[in-house]
C-alpha cells in the first residue's frame, strides 16, 4: 500500500512537498532516510530516532538475509517487531551488496550465484529471491533487484554498450521483480529503479520502460558509485523531474547536505546515505555553519556545543534549548573531542545523534520553506550559512 | 560538605538505610555507584543514568588527570559541567592506577614517581597532588591517597609485615591528604580508606587510627584485588560494621549482586564496581532469575527481553511496562544476540542500560526492604529468585 499526495510545488525549480502514506505510517517529503543496515541505525537508540523526527529508515536486505537470517525475522513477523521500529521501513534489493562481493559472485541473466561471506554457503540471488526475502522482512517499500551499473571497473570506465546491456537486464529484472511481488501478494509497495550509467538517453529509455510498468514509486540508482561529483549532479538534474509527478522519487545513496538541497530542487522526494552516521563515527560533523572536524586540537577547551543552533540532545541536552538561545545543557566540543580521543562509545553516540538530527532537521527546514513558498530564499540562506564557517 | 542521616537499621544484621547529602545533591543509601572512568559511564547517555535512578557516579582521578588534563577540567569549573552530570560525583585518589603501572613507577614515602602512559612525561603523585587534582575535579567525595595493598605480587602472597608497612604508610598519607584537603579549602568531603590486607587485626588498627582523624566518611579498600572470594567476604564481614555508625561506609570495587546484598548486611552503605558495565560489553547479563550469556545460541529466536521482570529501556522500551506484566515494547534476546553477533554499538548500549538498571534497581529494592523492616525476607527471596535460573 502506498499513496502519494503532492502538497506544493516550487515555481522556480522542480522541488515539491509531498505526503507518502505507507502501511506503517505517514512520511512527509522531501525526506532523508537514516540507514539501518543490520536492523539498527549504528549507535542510535530507536527512541532517539523518534525524537530526531526520523519518519522512515532503511534496512539492507543482503545483510539481514545473512544475519540474523530469515527464520529469525520470520518468527518476529518481519523487521518492524524484530528491531522495535514501528514506522515505515524501506529495504534495498540486496543487489548492490552481492555485486560488491567481486570475485566471489557470478552474474547471469537468471541471477547471481555467490558464496556467503558469513559461512561460505553457496547462495543464489535473483529478482524472485529478493522479493521473497523482502516479503519476509515486510518492509513498507521494497526495491526491485537491479544491476547497479558501475562507473568504472578497475580503471575501465563503463562504456555506453556496457551501460545499455546492464540497464536492459535491470529492466527485465524489474518485470520479474514485479511479477514475483504480485505472486507473493506482498501488501507493501515496490519501486522500480532507473539505471543507464552516465548516459542521459539510456536513463530516458530506462525511465520510460519503468513508467510503462506502472510502479507506485521510482528510484534513481547507479549514482554515488564512484563517479565525479559533476557527473552525479548531471544525472540528478536529468532524471528525477522526468519521472511521473504524482509518484514518489527516490535518489539512492546521496549525499552531502548541499546534494540534498540541490536534489530537492531537481525534484527528488527521498534520500538515503550513510554519510551522516559514518562521518559521525569518523569525527566529521555537519553544522549549519559548515563542517567541523572534532578531532582538531582547537576544540580541546571549547565550551560550545557542536552546532550552536542545533536542538539535538548532543548540542542542547534534554531541554532542547540551543546554545544560541542561551541553552547550556548540551555537551561541549571539548567534551566530545575528549571522548573521541579516549575512544569512548559516548563519542560516536553523541556525534551520530547530532549528524542525523542535522540531516533530518535540514529536511524539516526544506519542507517548511516549500510549505511557505520560499525555497529560492532558503537555498540562498542555506548556502550563505554553510559558507560562513564554524 | 557532607551530612549523613541514619534512617533505619535492620535488627537481624548490620544493614542500614541512610541519606547522604553532598554539595550536588542527596543520595539515598545503600547505593551502587556506576563507574565513569574518563568522565563518561561507558556507553550510557547521562540522561539514561538519570532515568535508571543513578544518584552518584564515579570518576577516575588518574585517567582524568591524563586525559583531558586539569587545564580542560578547570576551564569548566570541574567535572560536573564538563561531563554534564550535575548530581554527586565521587573520585578515587588515582593511587590504584599509578600502582598498576608496575615497572613504570617508583614508590617512596613522599609519593610515587612515574612516566605518563599517554606521552611519557615524568610525573609525581603524592597525597598533596591527589588532593590538588581532586579539588580541580570538584568531586563531592574525595578519596585519600592510599597504598592499595596487593593480595599477591607475582605469586607471592603479601605477608603480615608487608601488609602492616603498607597500611601504616596509608595512614601517614591519610593525615597528609587531610592536611592538604583542608589547606586547599576544598568544600567537599574527604574519605579515609581502611587498609591492612587480609589481616583483621591490621584492619582494626587502621580503622581506629582513621576514626581518630575524624573523617566524614570511611572506605574499605584493598578488597577485590585478586583474593579468593571467601577472603573478601571475611574482610567484608569484619570491617564495615566496626566503623562509626553515624558516618557513611564505602566498600571499594565490590562486586556481584550477591556481594551487594551480603555487603549491605555487613553494614556497607556505598558500592562501586565495573562489573555491570564491563560484563554488559562482554555479553554477561544480570537478571532477577540468574545470569544470562547473550552470546549463547539458544537466544537466537527468543522473543523475551533480557529480564522479563525488568522495567529498563532495553527490556521494556519507553513505556517501562515489563514483559511479565504484558509489556511488549522491549528488545528481544534474539535482537540483542543479533546485535552482539554483528558487533553493532546498539548491543552494548542496550546491555549496559540493562545491567546498570539491574544494579540500581537491586539497591532500590534493598532500600525498600530496609524501609519496610523486611531485609531478612528480602535476602531469602533474592537468593531464591537468583537460583531459579533464566
Ligand atoms: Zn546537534
Ligand atoms: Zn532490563
Amino acid at each position: 500500500m502506498l499513496t502519494f499526495e503532492l502538497l506544493a510545488t516550487d515555481p522556480a525549480s522542480h522541488a515539491r512537498r509531498g505526503r507518502l502514506t505507507l502501511n506503517h505510517g505517514v512520511v512527509e517529503t522531501p525526506i532523508f532516510m537514516p540507514v539501518g543496515t543490520y536492523g539498527t541505525v549504528k549507535g542510535v537508540m530507536p527512541r532517539s530516532l523518534h525524537e530526531m523526527g526520523a519518519q522512515i529508515i532503511l534496512g539492507n536486505t543482503f545483510h539481514l538475509w545473512m544475519r540474523p537470517g530469515l527464520d529469525v525475522v520470520r518468527s518476529f513477523g518481519g523487521l518492524h517487531r524484530f528491531e522495535q521500529w514501528h514506522r515505515p521501513i524501506l529495504t534495498d534489493s540486496g543487489g548492490f551488496q552481492v555485486w560488491s562481493l567481486g570475485a566471489m559472485r557470478k552474474i547471469t541473466e537468471e541471477g547471481v550465484h555467490f558464496a556467503s561471506p558469513v559461512n561460505g554457503d553457496k547462495l543464489f540471488m535473483s529478482p524472485e529471491v529478493s522479493m521473497q526475502i523482502q516479503t519476509v522482512l515486510n518492509s513498507d517499500i521494497v526495491m526491485q533487484l537491479d544491476e547497479c551499473t558501475p562507473y568504472e571497473t578497475s580503471g575501465h570506465v563503463t562504456t555506453e554498450a556496457e551501460a545499455r546491456a546492464s540497464m536492459e537486464m535491470s529492466l527485465r529484472w524489474a518485470a520479474r521483480s514485479k511479477a514475483e511481488f504480485e505472486r507473493l501478494e506482498n501488501p507493501n509497495a515496490l519501486f522500480g529503479i532507473v539505471q543507464g550509467g552516465m548516459f542521459e538517453h539510456l536513463r530516458q529509455e530506462s525511465l520510460e520502460a519503468l513508467v510503462a510498468m506502472d510502479f507506485p514509486g521510482y528510484a534513481v540508482g547507479g549514482v554515488s558509485v564512484g563517479e565525479p561529483k559533476d557527473e552525479m549532479r548531471r544525472i540528478m538534474a536529468h532524471t528525477p523531474h522526468r519521472l511521473p509527478a504524482h509518484k514518489p522519487r527516490y535518489l539512492m545513496g546521496v549525499g552531502t547536505p548541499e546534494d540534498l538541497v540541490e536534489g530537492v530542487a531537481c525534484g527528488v522526494d527521498m534520500f538515503d546515505c550513510v554519510m551522516p552516521t559514518r562521518n559521525a563515527r569518523n569525527g566529521t560533523l555537519f553544522t549549519r555553519y559548515g563542517d567541523l572536524k572534532i578531532r582538531n586540537a582547537r576544540h580541546k577547551t571549547d565550551p560550545q556545543p557542536i552546532d550552536p543552533s542545533c536542538t539535538c540532545y548532543a548540542c542542547a541536552g534534554a531541554s532542547g534549548v540551543p546554545w544560541e538561545a542561551g541553552g547550556r545543557e548540551g555537551f561541549s566540543r571539548a567534551y566530545v573531542h575528549h571522548l573521541d580521543r579516549c575512544g569512548e562509545m559516548l563519542g560516536p553516540m553523541l556525534t551520530t545523534v547530532h549528524n542525523l538530527h542535522y540531516y533530518l532537521n535540514l529536511m524539516r527546514e526544506i519542507r517548511a520553506a516549500l510549505d511557505a513558498g520560499g525555497y529560492t530564499e532558503f537555498r540562498q540562506r542555506f548556502a550563505a550559512d554553510r559558507a560562513r564557517g564554524i
